[in-house]
Parts: structure tokens; C-alpha cells; sequence
């Protein structure tokens, strides 16, 4: 479920007239463009941005990243976005880092829907005026972009029938890989890359039930190899999107230098569909809630944007 | 430039009842079919299904599975489907044929849109309940396999902007390829299932103007090389879709036993799109025209829908 905190009653013409007002003259009003922006949902920040279009002839989006700074602009920048184009606006930047890893190409194939995966590789192409997969296959190389490439070319099967015996012979191919250190075998990358997550899921449960312990234990932890790595958090993303998201926010908050970016892209796109339950998951499992985290380890307009699409009045 | 005959004024209701009538009782009046039909766009064949089933609750794709049989029920079937919904179906038998040719993977790949290509994978979700991928994995092999794959998977960018840098280093990579007699490299893959059209046309300009030959001709024509013979209809088919149709035209109807199949899908899937252009062309490069040729190699019903088909009253 969403944590922003969308009110019953909503004037687009209002908020933009706000937004415009925050933004006018000398200094900025942070928090009135947190007020409205951090509790609208994407249909409304969409129609926001155009009514303001319409009322003052210019581009809301180029106007705040003019007025804001820091992690607060880009927290913003995020958000305002449409997902498919934030997406889109991830994916570019990642593959421009110098990182070996690539949580976002993963999260976009394994975390959102068929059709929605569609949608960001159409707002790719508007953006970029190129493919996503072109994109990927001049950044990464090796194993990991055969990997990546068919990950975010699927267009998976969204049905929720399963064909156990499949998903039996499948668990045991994975296994004999596995255990024979073949990462990287063709079949590995067609069983991942192309079953629905409902047949992944079953698949791994066999896994499970067979090898009596999980897919994920079985992966030799070598966070230097960055096939290893890729196909981890792959198959981590599909087995539990909510256990692998709470995962990327405690490792974000709990390392020396908070890693602002994972943290805004977690709760950024998550937020308007299951940021409760990994705000949950995360309380159990930290035993501190991740507002409270959150209000820790961040600071000014930057926190209250976050607390803000948590749920909380800042 | 499509070849079917619309009328200015169609009424959808009239034309279910006329296929209703023609189907009624002992007999069937095929010809009434063929005349209502033969001469509907897609939108229209689709809203005449739809009246057909409100005003006598059946459905008329099974319906006019039992009236018609033979090499006319297969056309009719084909013809009467949405396009994208036709081309799955042709997906699905073409992977289910022992033949070592994929001459439908490639055109649904290469000589279709982006987006028409998305809808294919959509249709091939909702008739057979999985994608098309899982069902190319499990029916090809090797390198076609990968081929395939990466063809059926592509969601290329459609713009018109060219880098001619680009064009010019990849021609020589395809040379180079090609000349070491490495067709299955990956880069010949990447390049040919990862680029927009527009480049790869550049780029096969490029190979021409410096090789002194097109790409075409310098791959070597093993027709028993699987990968090989994918690969060439592959590129004659981005490089020219009217000439490579005509091509499977000439073939289908000069071999010894018109190929039915190969004629079939041609006229019914070019017939809304460029049928006349491969008309024109086949009249100047056989010296007979296509209507001609289809009249005097095929028989009954069958004739009598492509001949409407092409245009003609019959």
C-alpha cells in the first residue's frame, strides 16, 4: 500500500497557482512545494504540471530544478516525474556510473509489471532517442549484459496459472548449476529472464523444498563478481520485492555516509505502492521504525521531503 | 499501399447478416463471404465480429471454421483475426512446423513496428498463456535460438535521426564478421537486433558503398545453415520488405506445388499495408502480373478470396 498522504479534496489550478507562488521572487518556499507536491499521486502531479504550463508558460519541472539544490532536487526530481519517465531517468543514470552494480536495471525488470516495463522503455526512447537495450549493451558487458539484456527485453507472462512439473525440472536445473559454478549457463539466464514471477515463485519454492535450503543461500556471496551479484539481487527482487527493498533501505541508512541515492529511489518509487509494508518489515526487522531512521539520518528540506512521502506531516 | 477493395459505405449489421444468411442451413455461400469479407479493414472485420455475436450468439471466427475448409478456411481464419491476433497465431504453428525456417519470427520482428510488435507479444499472452519467448526458447536452438530471441524480444526506437559514425563502424564490424566467417558473433546480434531501422539501413548503405557489395550477397548462401538463413531473410527483410515479400511470393508460386502457406500470409498480412507496391513489383520483375499469376496457380474459394484479396472483382 501508498504511505503519501493524498487529501480528499484536491484543486490542481490551486497547487499550481501555490507552486507558482512558493517559487516567485527572492528565496524559495521549500516547504510549501513539499505541502503540495509530496501529497499529490502521479495523475495529479501530472495534470499540476500541465495547468501550470497553461497558467504561467513554463515548464514546472526546469522552474524547481532551477530553485531547489541538492538531494533535495533530485529527491524532488524523482518524484514529480511520471514513473515510466523517472524510471526511464534512473535507468540512464546508472548506466552512466562507473559502478558494477545495477540495482535499478533489475528493479525495473523484476519489480514492475509487464506493461509497465513497456512504458519505460517508450519513455526511454522520448527521452534519449534511443532503445534502453542499445543503452545497455554500450555500458555493461560480459555475462552481466547478456543478463541485463533479456532482463529488461521480457515481457513476461502475467497469468497466475503455474505448470509445477516445469517449475520442479526448473528448480533442479538451477540447482546442478549452482552447484556446478555455472552462473552463467545459458539456461540459468532463459529461466530467470523469461517465466513468469508466479512460475519463478513456484520454481524457487521447489528449490527450497528440495535442496532444503534457498535459492538466494545457495549464491556464493562474491559482491566482487558482478554477474554473481546481478543474478542475486535479480532473483532476490523476485522472490520478495518488499524483503529486497527494506534490504536496499537499511544498507543505505546503515552504512557510514548515508547512500542518498538508494534512499530516495527506494522510497521514491515505492511510494505509491508498497511503501507500507516495507516500512513494516523494516520496523520488525530493525526494531526502529523508518520514519524515526529517516529523521536520523537526513536533514533539511531533503528529510522532510522523505518524511513527507512517508506519510508523516512535517 | 493497401489493395482491398473497401466500399465508401459499409453497414456492419448488414454485413453479419449477410454472413449469417450465407451460412444458414445445408450449404454454405461462399462466395457472399468472400464479397463481404474480401473487402473489410481490420476495424471493420472486427466490428462485424462483434455485431455477429450480439445478434446471433455465436461466434463467427467458429462458425466460419465449420462451414469453410481447406486452403479458404485457413486464408479466412488468418484474414478475419486482428492483425496482431493473426500474427500470433502464425508465430504459434510456425514454431510447432519441423522446417528449419523462421520466415514469420523475422517479418513479425522486422516488418512490423515497434508497437505492432508489442501487441503481438500482448495477443500471444492472452490466446496461449505464456510469451512468446518462453515458446521461442523452447522450439529453436543454438544460435538461431539467440537470434530469435533477441528479435522477437527488440523494442527499437522509431526515430528517424541517424549516426553516421555509428553506421560506418558498425558496416565494418559486419564486414569483418562476415569475412572471418563469424555470422554467430555476438556483435553481428547485437547490432542487427538492437538498432532502429534507419541506422541499419545506414549501416548496410555504408557496408555497400565500402565493400563494393551489399551485405546480402556477401553472406554465403547455404540454404542447410540454419543461423545463416535467419540471419540473410533477417537483413533483405529491413532492407527492403517489398522486395523481400515479392521474393517469397515468386518462390511460393514458382516451385513445383504452390506453397499455400507462404502465398496465404503474404496477401493476408501485406493486404492492408503494401501489397500494391509488391504488385508493382512483381509485375516488373516477372513480367506477369501477381493476380495473374495467382489465378492460374490456384483453384476455387481459395482463388477467389486472394484474387479479392489483390484488389479484384471476382
Amino acid at each position: 500500500m501508498a504511505t503519501i498522504a493524498v487529501p480528499n479534496q484536491v484543486s490542481i489550478s490551486d497547487d499550481a497557482q501555490a507552486l507558482y507562488k512558493a517559487c516567485k521572487g527572492w528565496g524559495t518556499d521549500e516547504k510549501a512545494i513539499i505541502a503540495v507536491l509530496g501529497r499529490r499521486n502521479a495523475a495529479q502531479r501530472r495534470q499540476i504540471r500541465q495547468a501550470y504550463e497553461e497558467l504561467y508558460d513554463e515548464d514546472l519541472v526546469r522552474r524547481l530544478e532551477r530553485e531547489l539544490s541538492g538531494d533535495f532536487e533530485k529527491a524532488m526530481y524523482r518524484w514529480i516525474l511520471d514513473p515510466a519517465d523517472r524510471d526511464a531517468v534512473l535507468a540512464h543514470a546508472e548506466l552512466r556510473k562507473s559502478s558494477h552494480e545495477h540495482p535499478v536495471l533489475v528493479e525495473i525488470s523484476c519489480a514492475r509489471s509487464s506493461e509497465e516495463l513497456l512504458f519505460i522503455r517508450r519513455a526511454y526512447h522520448a527521452r534519449y532517442k534511443r532503445s534502453l537495450e542499445e543503452e545497455v549493451y554500450d555500458y555493461t558487458k560480459g555475462d552481466t549484459r547478456k543478463l541485463l539484456i533479456a532482463l529488461v527485453s521480457a515481457f513476461r507472462y502475467e497469468g497466475e496459472e503455474i505448470n509445477k512439473k516445469l517449475a520442479k525440472s526448473e528448480a533442479k536445473e538451477l540447482h546442478e548449476a549452482i552447484k556446478d559454478n555455472k552462473f552463467n549457463n545459458d539456461d540459468v539466464i532463459r529461466i530467470i529472464t523469461s517465466r513468469s514471477k508466479p512460475q519463478l515463485q513456484a520454481t524457487f519454492n521447489f528449490y527450497r523444498e528440495e535442496e532444503g535450503t534457498s535459492i538466494t543461500k545457495n549464491l556464493p556471496n562474491k559482491s566482487k563478481d558482478e554477474f554473481l551479484e546481478t543474478l542475486r539481487i535479480t532473483v532476490r527482487c523476485f522472490k520478495d520485492p518488499v524483503k529486497y527493498f527494506e534490504k536496499v533501505l537499511r544498507k543505505s541508512i546503515q552504512r557510514l555516509g548515508t547512500d542518498e541515492d538508494a534512499l530516495t529511489r527506494v522510497i521514491v518509487t515505492r511510494a505509491e505502492k508498497d511503501l507500507k509494508e516495507i516500512k513494516e518489515l523494516y520496523c520488525r526487522r530493525n526494531s526502529v521504525r523508518l520514519d524515526d531512521a529517516v529523521d536520523k539520518d537526513t536533514r533539511g528540506d531533503y528529510k522532510d521531503m522523505l518524511l513527507t512521502l512517508l506519510g508523516n506531516e512535517v
